[in-house]
């Protein structure tokens, strides 16, 4: 965690940027999603420093979003292997990507592609309403929850 | 723009983070998305020093995210609405949130809900198949993209 960096904000955006919105962060758990567990796989994939790479792998492990197991004893060495709370944040890491891709994309096209892996056709990430599903954010309406006057 | 954060990284992910990826800027994004569009409704949605909102403000208008008008003209006054490339936002933006609202919220239940406006049921950010519909995230799989060599 990185603490109240939102001190104030009754607000679950803001909550879960304590958990994942530090530099470099969001990276690493796109690179859990996409299969790399071992420091040295993170580190070769995203060039920092490893102080750094150590502090972000602890608090995610904190967090419950990495788990830490140890795969070998002399020396002792341990991988990252996501978890299931971690792998739901692929909906939003996938959501900002496809942002991204749709506007600061190059004419190369997008780096990655998702795919569902049993038809082969595209996915996206979209609002769904429990029962008409799919909807566009036009319809959408953002109200007040029973938390929001409790937990300031 | 933050310019280069994620030097080296040929990801939508990331060049997403780079122009929405700063501190309070998410926050930001979030009440205009509320409808706020006056410094002073940020100001004190945030409560955050005025130079740091000008800044941010500043950025989300050169990225095309919110727009910039004049609404009144002694003194010159803007608002700022958010433009449609800032609404698509609302996707990751909402996802993220529900994220928390389900890993970092206290037995008051989530601060805000949100219900598709047509028929008042529940809205939730999902993976969608544009063949099968909303699919479970064990079902996707993140493929090579067209621009994954081309741009490194």
């Amino acid at each position: 965690m990185l603490g109240r960096l939102y001190e104030g904000q009754n607000c679950s955006i803001a909550r879960t940027l304590e958990v994942i919105g530090e530099r470099w962060t969001a990276l690493i758990i796109r690179d859990a999603l996409l299969g790399h567990r071992r420091f040295d796989d993170f580190q070769a994939s995203l060039g920092i420093a490893r102080n750094v790479l150590s502090d972000r792998l602890a608090r995610l492990v904190a967090a419950g979003i990495l788990d830490r197991v140890r795969y070998q004893d002399r020396p002792a060495r341990w991988e990252y292997p996501i978890t299931e709370r971690g792998r739901e944040l692929a909906v939003p890491l996938l959501a900002l990507m496809q942002w991204g891709d749709r506007h600061l994309t190059g004419p190369a096209g997008p780096p990655r592609l998702v795919r569902h892996a049993t038809c082969g056709a595209e996915v996206m990430q979209r609002h769904v309403c429990t029962y008409c599903g799919p909807v566009p954010g036009a319809e959408i309406a953002i109200e007040p929850g029973p938390g929001l006057e409790l937990a300031r």
